[in-house]
C-alpha cells in the first residue's frame, strides 16, 4: 500500500472538488464534478465514490491508502452527517455520511460546514497549530465562522453552531437573507462592504466625494472592486473599509468576552485586502474590548487578530480532509 | 476512612464558606470565616487549611476521606489558579491553588469563577445533567455567565471566558462599572433592572403611571421590591421586567447563533421572578433568533431557557466542589 492519505470532498452549489490529502495539507491528486448537474444524491454519490476509487489509483505502482473521508458542504451538519437546507444544492435532507459510508464501511466519514472545514484547515495546517481557543471568520459573500474552545470544534447542540454573521450588529439595521435585520454579515462581507460603499454614495454629495465606484453598477461591483479604489486614495472606498472594520471589531469583541479566544483569524475575500480591512477592525477591537482581555502594561488586546496562514493551499479539500487527520 | 467528600470553597468579599459536599451535591459539614479580616493571603490559607482539617474529622469514629479541593471566587482562573484582580477581595493576584498544594501536595486544587461555579453545579448536580452545550446565566447584583461547549467549560485562552455581562447590549447605553457603554450588566441584572425602573420614573408622567416604586429611594430599592411590585399590578414595575427580558432574550439570541446551547439557565435573585423575567425574555428570544435554530414545525426556539435545576443546594460550594467531582 502507498502513501496514506484523506479524500478531501468539497461540495459547492455548482461544483464539487475531491482531493487527496496528506497529513500535511498537500493535495496529491485531485477532480471536480458538477454538483448541478446530479439531482439524485444517489447517483451523485456514486459518481463521488468512482471518483475516489480511480484517485486512488492514480499513485503509481502502490495506489494510495485511504483512511477516511472527510466533506465541507454549506450546512452540512458534523453531528447528524447531512446536509440540511442547503438553498444552493440540488437535494436536501442528504444523509451523505451514511451515503458514503455504504461504499466504505469501516472507514471514518465526517462532515462539516465550510467555515468550520477553514477553521480545521487553520487548526492542523495553518497558523492555529497548538492553540486551543480561537475564531476563523471567513468574509467572502457572506460571513460565516469556526469557533475553537479547549482544542475542539464548537458544534453545538444541533451541529449548527458558529453563525456570527447571524448576530444582530446594528439594531433595525439592514434587511438580510434570513429574514430579519441588522445581521452582522450585511456589513461586514464582501456583500457588505458593497453595500456600505452603496450607502455613502447616496449620503455623501458627488462635489465633495469623487469616487470611481460611482461608475460600477451593484451587480458588477466587487471588493476587489473597492480594494483597488481605496489604494488609489477613493475616499468613499476608504470610508466603507473604515465602517466595516468598525463594526467587525466591535462585534469581535464581544465574542472574546464570550470566548477569551487568544486568536482570530480572517479569510476570505474581504481579508485580502489587509491592512485596509485589518487596521480599522483592531482599532476598533481595541477600543471596545472588556479591560481584562488588554494586555496590562501596553494597553493592547491580548487577542491577536491575523490573516489566515493557510496561503494558497486548497482550503475546501484540505479543510475537509482535516476533519480526519484532526484525529490521528 | 469515611465517606469521600471535595472540599468546597465558596470565597466572597465579606465571607468565605467553606463545606464538604458529597458526590450528590449534599454539603455534609460546612463552616465560615471571614475574608475581609485575614489581610495576608498565606494567613487566611492556613486558616482554610485548619478548618478543613477540622471539618475533616467530624465525620465520626472515621473521618470524612478528602479527594480533592474546588474553589469558586470572583475573577478566578482556571488555568493559573491565581485569583487575578477581584476589586473586592483584599488581596491582589494570589496563586490560591499552589498556596493550598503545598498543605496538600497528592490533592487535586482546581479554581474557576463563581459564575463557571453554578454551571458546574448544575452540570454535576443540577438539571443540565448530561448536556453537553449549554449556557448558565447568573442574574445578581452583575451578570455573570458559564459557558459549556463539548461538555467542557469555555474558560478561554487566559481563563477569563465567560463575560456575557460586557457584551455591548445597547450601544452608546448605559454606563458600566467596567468604564464603557451599554454593557448587558448595566440592563439585564438585580441593578440593572433597577436602573430600567428609575429610567421609566424619570420617563413617565406621575399621573398616568401610578407607582409604589416613587417611594423608595435606588439605594433601598431591591429586585424583590419590583418583584413585588409587578405582581401588584404596578404598571412601572411590569414595564422594567419588560425591557430586561427583552434586552436579555436579544442578546441570549445572538449568543444560540454562535453556540447552538441546547439550553440556557437562569440563576440568581432576578431569575427569582420567574415568569416575570422568563416570559419576555423567551419572547424577545423568539422574536430575533435564527430561523435554523427553530423548530421548522412548531416554529420555537429550539433552544429551553429554564431556571436553575439547583433548588435550595448551597451553590456556592457545591459548584467549587463540582470542579473536583466533574472528573470523577
Amino acid at each position: 500500500m502507498g502513501k496514506n492519505v484523506v479524500a478531501g470532498i468539497d461540495i459547492g452549489g455548482t461544483n464539487t472538488r475531491i482531493g487527496l490529502a496528506d497529513d500535511e495539507g498537500n493535495v496529491l491528486l485531485g477532480t471536480c464534478i458538477a454538483t448541478d448537474k446530479h439531482p439524485v444524491a444517489d447517483m451523485y454519490v456514486e459518481v463521488i465514490y468512482n471518483e475516489i476509487e480511480t484517485l486512488l489509483k492514480g499513485g503509481g505502482s502502490e495506489p494510495y491508502g485511504l483512511i477516511g473521508i472527510g466533506i465541507g458542504a454549506p450546512n452540512g451538519n458534523y453531528h447528524t452527517g447531512c446536509i440540511e437546507d442547503a438553498v444552493n444544492l440540488p437535494w436536501q435532507q442528504v444523509p451523505l455520511t451514511a451515503a458514503l459510508n455504504r461504499y466504505y464501511p469501516t472507514l471514518p466519514v465526517k462532515l462539516t460546514n465550510d467555515a468550520n472545514a477553514v477553521a480545521l484547515a487553520e487548526m492542523v495546517y495553518g497558523d492555529a497549530k497548538g492553540l486551543k481557543d480561537f475564531i476563523v471568520v471567513t468574509l467572502g459573500t457572506g460571513l460565516g465562522s469556526g469557533f475553537v474552545a479547549n482544542g475542539d470544534i464548537v458544534y453545538g447542540y444541533d451541529g449548527l453552531a458558529g453563525e456570527l454573521g447571524h448576530i444582530i450588529a446594528i439594531e433595525n439595521g439592514r434587511e438580510c437573507n434570513c429574514g430579519r435585520c441588522g445581521c452582522l454579515e450585511t456589513y461586514a462581507s464582501a456583500t457588505g462592504i458593497k453595500r456600505t460603499v452603496f450607502e455613502l454614495l447616496c449620503n455623501s454629495a458627488e462635489k465633495n466625494d469623487k469616487s470611481v465606484l460611482r461608475d460600477i453598477d451593484f451587480h458588477n461591483l466587487s471588493a476587489k472592486d473597492i480594494d483597488k479604489a481605496a489604494r488609489e486614495g477613493d475616499s468613499i472606498a476608504n470610508k466603507a473599509f473604515e465602517i466595516t472594520g468598525k463594526i467587525l471589531g466591535k462585534c469581535l469583541a464581544d465574542m472574546v468576552a464570550v470566548t477569551s479566544s487568544s486568536h482570530i483569524f480572517l479569510f476570505g475575500g474581504l481579508a485580502e485586502a489587509r491592512e485596509l480591512i485589518f487596521t480599522p477592525t483592531i482599532e476598533s477591537l481595541k477600543k471596545n474590548i472588556l479591560f481584562c482581555y488588554k494586555n496590562k502594561e501596553t494597553g493592547e488586546p491580548k487577542v491577536k487578530i491575523l490573516p489566515s496562514g493557510l496561503g494558497n493551499k486548497d482550503t475546501g479539500i484540505i479543510g475537509a480532509a482535516a476533519l480526519i487527520w484532526k484525529d490521528k
